[in-house]
C-alpha cells in the first residue's frame, strides 16, 4: 500500500476533533476504501495546553495555522476555523503552496468561493466543501455528480438545524419562539449570538452554494432574499396546521426562463410532504431534475461526527483524484469553469410568484370582508381559502386568515398596502409564502 | 472542447430510449458539466423497422449487439438488454475490447458482478451501475463515495416500486393483493409475469449490491433471505395500523460482530418514520453510518427518464475518470479489490433477531391465551402487546394478534411450532418482522 496521506487541520474544536476521531476510529476501513491511509500530522489550536476531545499523540499541535499551510509535509489542508477573513487568507495561501483544501466553511465558499476556485484551478489543486452544506448529507456530491444528466428545475431544503428545531418545538409543544430559542441555546443547538441561524444568513450561505452547483451559475450570496423565523408566532403555526400545512424555514432556488430566484424564508408546506415531516435538528434537501423528477436527501446537518463524515468523504475523494489530470477532475462548481453562466439574471423577491398565507387583525364588523375582497379582486388575486376566527372574550377584533392562489409578490404587496390602510385593520398583515413542492 | 465521447447502446427499449432522449434534450448542459459531448452513435434493437420512442437519426441501428461491442468507434457501451446470460457475454466482451461499460442490470451485477469487476480491473476499464439500484436515486454514489468516512452499521430500503405500490394501495384503499396486482399490471408498474417483483427477487438483487458496497464484502446473492408480499392480507395491513405500524417490503442489511445479515421481506415499521411514508412506486434507502447517523435517499426507482438520469450520471463519471490512472479510480465495489472481506460470515435467517407481529386464529374459549403465554414464556419470548378481536357473527374463532420483543428467529419458530400444535389454533401463524429503524 502507498504511504499515508498527511493532513493538516486548521482548528481542532468540535468539528476538528470529530475529524481526528473518525479518521482514527475508522482508519482501517477508510484505507480499504481510499487505497492508502489518511493521517492528521499537524493541527492548529488557539491554546496548545487546553484539553482536547481527540487523541493528539500522533500529531503536532501549533498555535500558528500558517505553519500548517506552509508545512511541506502536509498534502491536504482541512480548514475548520470558520469566519471569512483569516480563513480566506489561509486557504488561498495553501492553494498557492500547491496543497489541496477541504473546508466545512459555508460562509467562506458562499462569499469567496469564486475567487478560491479560480485560484485552485490556476494551481491545479482541489478545494472540496461537502461539509459546508447540510452536514453529513452528501448533497454536494449528489447534485454535482449524481444528477449530471438532468436540467435541474428547482431545489429546496431544510438546511439549518437550529431553525428547524425551533419550529418543530413550537408546533409539537405549542411553545413560543423566544422560549424555544433559549432552550436551543442551552442544548448547544443555537449559538450565544443566534443571528446567523434565526435570521436565515447561514441558510442563505448554503443556498448560494446549492444553487451554483445545480444551475451552473456563479456563487452570488447577494442575490439571495433572506428572511428569518423571528416573526413567526405560535398562532401562525397553529393556523397553518388547520389548513393542512406546516411551517418550515426553507432555502428555495428555482430556475425559469426569466432567471434564477434564490430565497430563504419561512414557508408553508403541505403536511403530507416528506420535507414537512423532517423534524428537530435534521436537515433535508429536495432536488427536482427534469429527468429524475423529485429526489430527497435527509440526514444530520450539524454536529462533530456528521460533519466529520462529510470532511472525510472529501478527503477520500481528493486522495482518489490527486493523481488525475487536473483538467479531468470533477469541476468545483459542477460545471466546467469556462461554462458557468455568468449572465443569468437573478430575480428580486418582488418578481417571485407564490401562494400566500395572510393573517390580518380586523374589527369584527360587517363590511370588512367585502372591502378586503374588493381590493384583492381588483388586483386579480384569487382567494383559495379564508377563515375568520371567533373574537376572544371581551375583544372586538378577530384574526382573519386568507390563503391566496399564486401571485407575483409585487402585486400582492400593493394590495396589502391598501388593505393595511383600511380603518378596520389594526396590524401589519402577516405574510407567509406557500410552496406545494409539486 | 474535446471531441464528443461515442456511446453504443445495447437495447433501445423503454430505458434505452430514455437515455437517448435525455442525452439529446440536455446535451448542452451535460457537455457543460462533462467538458465534452456524449453522443449515441450506435444502438442495437430486436427489429430495426419498429417505431422508436427517441430520435434515431444520428445513430446507426443494428440487430447485432455484438457489432457494437466490437465497434472500434464506440468508447463506452451501455448495456440495457437485461437478463444475465447474453448480457454477461456482451459485457465481458466489451471489457476485453477495452471499452468502459455502463449498465442498469441489477441481476447481472448481483449474480456476475464479482467476475465482471475482476475482468474490468484486469483490462483497466470501468463498469458503472448506478441505475441498477433504486433507479434515479444516486444511492450507489452516496454509499460508495459520500459515506467513505463511516463504518456503515446497517441499511434498509424500499427498493422495488411494484411491491410498494401494491402495499400502498392495500393500505390506502383497503384493497386486496390480487386486485391491486392486476391494476399494477394494467398500469405497467408490474410485469405480465410479476414473480421477480412480488416474490422479492428483484429487491434481493439490489440488496446484494448495496450490501457489498456498504460493508466491503463480495456480491453474494445466495446469502439473501428472500420473502415476497403475496401472503400479506388486508387484515394484516389494518391490524398493523392499529398498532401504529405500516407494512413495507424492505431490503435490510446489517453488519454485526457475528456477520452480515441480508434479508428481503415484508416489514412492519413505525408509522412516524420517513421510510413508512414513502408511498406508491417511489423508492427510498436509509443508510446508517457510525459517524453520520441515519441518512435517507428518496426518489423514483424506475421509469425511462429516472433510470436514464442514473445512466447518464454514470456516463459523465466515466468520461471524467477515463484518463485517470486506473489504480486511482473509485473502486467498483467501494473498497479496493484486494481489501474486500471475503471471509465475513453470512448469517442465516434463523440466526437473525427481530421483533415480530404474529396473527393466530384461535377458538374463542378460556385457556387458549394461557397456553400460548406459557409456550412463549418457556421460550423466554416477551410479549410487547396483545389483542384479541371480537368473533364475527356466527363464528367461534377469533384473530389473536401478538407483538413480541426482539428474539432470535430460531427460538420464535420453535415456539410457533408448539403453538400451531395446540388444538385451539386453526391456522399457520402469520409472522411479520418488525424493525424500529432506530
Amino acid at each position: 500500500m502507498l504511504e499515508p496521506i498527511r493532513i493538516g487541520v486548521l482548528g481542532l474544536g468540535t468539528v476538528g476533533g470529530g475529524v481526528a476521531n473518525v479518521l482514527l476510529r475508522n482508519a482501517e476501513e477508510i484505507a480499504r476504501r481510499a487505497g492508502r491511509g489518511i493521517e492528521v500530522i499537524q493541527a492548529s489550536v488557539r491554546d496548545v495546553h487546553k484539553d482536547r476531545s481527540c487523541d493528539t499523540s500522533q500529531m503536532q499541535l501549533t498555535e500558528q495555522p500558517m505553519q500548517i499551510v506552509n508545512n511541506p509535509d502536509v498534502d491536504i489542508v482541512v480548514e475548520l476555523i470558520g469566519g471569512t477573513s483569516r480563513a480566506r487568507e489561509l486557504v488561498l495561501k495553501a492553494i498557492q503552496n500547491g496543497k489541496h483544501v477541504v473546508t466545512a466553511n459555508k460562509a467562506l465558499i458562499a462569499l469567496h468561493g469564486n475567487e478560491i476556485f479560480d485560484a485552485a484551478q490556476q494551481n491545479g489543486v482541489m478545494v472540496a466543501f461537502e461539509a459546508a452544506v447540510a452536514g453529513g448529507i452528501p448533497i454536494i456530491k449528489a447534485i454535482r455528480e449524481g444528477l449530471t444528466g438532468n436540467s435541474i428545475d428547482w431545489l429546496c431544503g431544510i438546511i439549518n438545524g437550529t431553525t428547524n428545531f425551533i419550529l418543530t418545538e413550537m408546533r409539537d409543544k405549542g411553545r413560543d419562539f423566544a422560549d424555544v430559542l433559549a432552550e436551543a441555546q442551552a442544548l448547544g443547538y443555537a449559538e450565544a449570538d443566534p443571528t446567523f441561524d434565526i435570521e436565515g444568513i447561514d441558510a442563505a450561505h448554503k443556498l448560494t452554494i446549492l444553487a451554483a452547483i445545480a444551475f451552473g451559475v456563479p456563487l452570488n450570496f447577494d442575490a439571495v432574499y433572506t428572511e428569518g423565523i423571528t416573526k413567526i408566532e405560535g398562532k401562525d403555526v397553529s393556523y397553518a396546521e388547520q389548513f393542512g400545512y406546516r411551517i418550515k424555514h426553507l432555502g428555495f432556488a428555482r430556475r425559469s426562463d426569466h432567471g434564477v430566484e434564490l430565497r430563504v424564508h419561512p414557508t408553508m408546506v403541505p403536511e403530507g410532504r416528506l420535507l414537512a415531516n423532517v423534524d428537530g435538528v435534521m436537515n433535508a434537501v429536495l432536488v427536482h431534475g427534469d429527468a429524475v423528477g423529485p429526489t430527497l436527501y435527509y440526514g444530520a446537518g450539524a454536529g462533530a461526527d456528521p460533519t466529520a463524515s462529510a470532511v472525510v468523504a472529501d478527503l477520500v475523494d481528493v486522495v482518489r483524484s490527486m493523481t488525475a489530470d487536473p483538467e479531468n477532475r470533477v469541476p468545483h462548481l459542477a460545471f466546467q469553469a469556462d461554462s458557468i453562466a455568468t449572465q443569468m439574471p437573478m430575480l428580486k423577491i418582488f418578481e417571485v410568484e407564490t401562494a400566500y398565507y395572510l393573517r390580518l387583525r380586523a374589527e369584527d364588523k360587517a363590511g370588512v370582508l367585502a372591502d378586503i375582497s374588493a381590493i384583492l379582486g381588483a388586483a386579480n388575486i384569487s382567494i383559495e381559502a379564508m377563515t375568520q376566527k371567533e373574537p376572544a372574550e371581551g375583544e372586538t377584533s378577530v384574526d382573519l386568515i386568507l390563503i391566496t392562489q399564486a401571485v407575483q409578490e409585487i402585486h400582492l404587496d400593493d394590495a396589502l398596502r391598501q388593505i393595511e390602510a383600511l380603518p378596520e385593520i389594526s396590524n401589519n398583515v402577516v405574510k407567509i409564502r406557500i410552496e406545494s413542492l409539486n
